[in-house]
């Protein structure tokens, strides 16, 4: 069970390794949202994203993992656990898809893991994991359904809520759900709503609210590399049905304009995945009620540079 | 004369239109620093350099400036001008010099001046500058040595101190001197040190401390187009001179380096003048001495982010 206590005992498992990330408020008018926003700048995160807390708190949290530790990653994940092991003197290998983007192969290699790379899809590359883990004994960390996991996510609701007293709404975009599933387990009950927004090229959770279970659901667009799992989590799914009120799609070209505005206005670097978010709100995709106060997650920032201006 | 009171006065007046950045706190060895660093990530500010708080400043003490306003800058003071002046509805000329950087201009004009590119030096664009005024009666907003911008700078400081209860050090990129001396005027008489560092290729401090008066010095090298003023300011200088203890110089590939460790580490972008602090820390060239608490000013973003990776 992903827990308000769990999540707290994940924040101080995780804190003497992780970044208690900035905000950035910035007025309305400087990203033409139609809302004074809070950025968190979750990809100032070690490893260039919030996958860092999940991984450490699933590593810190295993019993002799003497064997090593293996991944399969669309790059984030992969490198989080990769920076992880490195930093507990654990080896890892891990296992991305063909799709990966080669900066965040490059980290994931950079911290010292073993990079395999094949298969078309963030499914194919945890098929193959699954095998090599069979053959080593290692521990496998899952990309998003793992509890271990969600409640390393939730950690970062948890700061959201000390950074940002008032809050009432927060964006969050959406993958495999761990994130969201993190974050929404803290906030349950809680007068903050939880957005969730996907891209319509790989709208897990979207589909998945609509068939009212986990199905799988198309993989492709400009975020795939982060957002692309073929089906949320199990985990996540009764979380996501219980506590979220709003899911939203956005298009490539909203996300790429995301990206751009957050480099123009505040010379922030987000990944497609890390500009999601901010999309449904400068798109109008979703659009705050009145009196909203609303924070939105900047989750991910490997990427080239170059491409965000 | 620049007091805390008078800081203090401009911290009101700006307030309300510039952004209060947030502080990344790193370990040494995310860096590869020999202490833990906090980084005021000043280069997420308006205009993405710190020159908004002096422009600001200054436009917001002037009588009458129906005439419009005028500067002259290697790029991010202009841009800085510009953005004030389109946000307070003042019509606003900017002239800088042929080596100013193309997003710098392209920044000016989206901010709705009129660029005047010309001249070799940003002596050159001044003196260009001045000639217009004399013909316009526009209100003139000095880069560096005028009362309002040096208290619209060190605004910065007094930001750090809210923000950074113990600092004991704090490593700041000097060009025309604007910047410094806000913040040491800010910080005479405190437990706070302010350390000056310079590039190797535009040395104008360093080589006005050693001939005890404002002299020119050469200009070149990476930093040039942020750093490369001709001398430094009268008004900064007795300042410099009674309060500063420590003045470095770094080279281009120690400003390179820092550029690219901040982006690998904390995917941040800085220009080459926000990084040139940050590069005496990691270059050595100076050394904390022990217990020090280290922050340090990365000032601007105003580059190709293409170019930090």
């Amino acid at each position: 069970m992903t827990t308000r206590p769990a999540i707290e005992a994940a924040a101080a498992r995780i804190a003497p390794h992780i970044r208690h990330t900035p905000v950035l408020a910035l007025p309305g008018a400087a990203l033409g949202a139609p809302c004074d926003v809070a950025l968190k700048l979750e990809s100032l995160q070690v490893s260039g994203s919030f996958k860092a807390r999940g991984a450490f708190n699933a590593l810190l949290q295993a019993e002799g993992p003497a064997r090593g530790v293996i991944a399969a990653s669309g790059g984030n994940h992969g490198a989080a656990v990769a920076h992880a092991a490195g930093a507990l003197g654990i080896p890892a290998e891990i296992f991305v898809p063909a799709i990966a983007a080669p900066s965040k192969v490059a980290r994931i290699a950079e911290a010292g893991a073993r990079v395999v790379q094949g298969g078309d899809t963030y499914a194919e590359a945890f098929a193959a994991s699954e095998a090599r883990r069979a053959e080593t004994g290692a521990l496998s960390v899952h990309a998003y359904d793992q509890a271990e996991v969600l409640a390393g996510q939730g950690t970062l609701a948890r700061e959201l809520e000390a950074d940002l007293p008032g809050l009432t709404h927060v964006l969050v975009a959406v993958g495999g759900g761990g994130l969201i599933g993190g974050i929404a387990a803290w906030f349950a009950g809680t007068g903050v709503s939880v957005v969730a927004v996907e891209p319509e090229g790989c709208p897990t959770l979207h589909t998945a609210l609509a068939a009212g279970q986990p199905v799988d659901a198309p993989v492709g667009g400009l975020a795939a590399d982060s957002l692309g799992a073929r089906r949320v989590g199990s985990l996540m799914f009764p979380i996501a049905q219980g506590v979220l009120r709003d899911s939203v799609l956005v298009t490539d070209e909203a996300i790429r304009d995301a990206q751009r505005r957050l480099w123009s206005a505040a010379r922030v670097v987000a990944e497609p995945g890390g500009a999601t978010a901010l999309a449904a709100l400068l798109s109008a995709a979703w659009t705050p009620p009145p009196g909203a106060r609303v924070g939105v997650l900047v989750c991910g920032g490997n990427c080239d540079p170059g491409s965000v201006a």
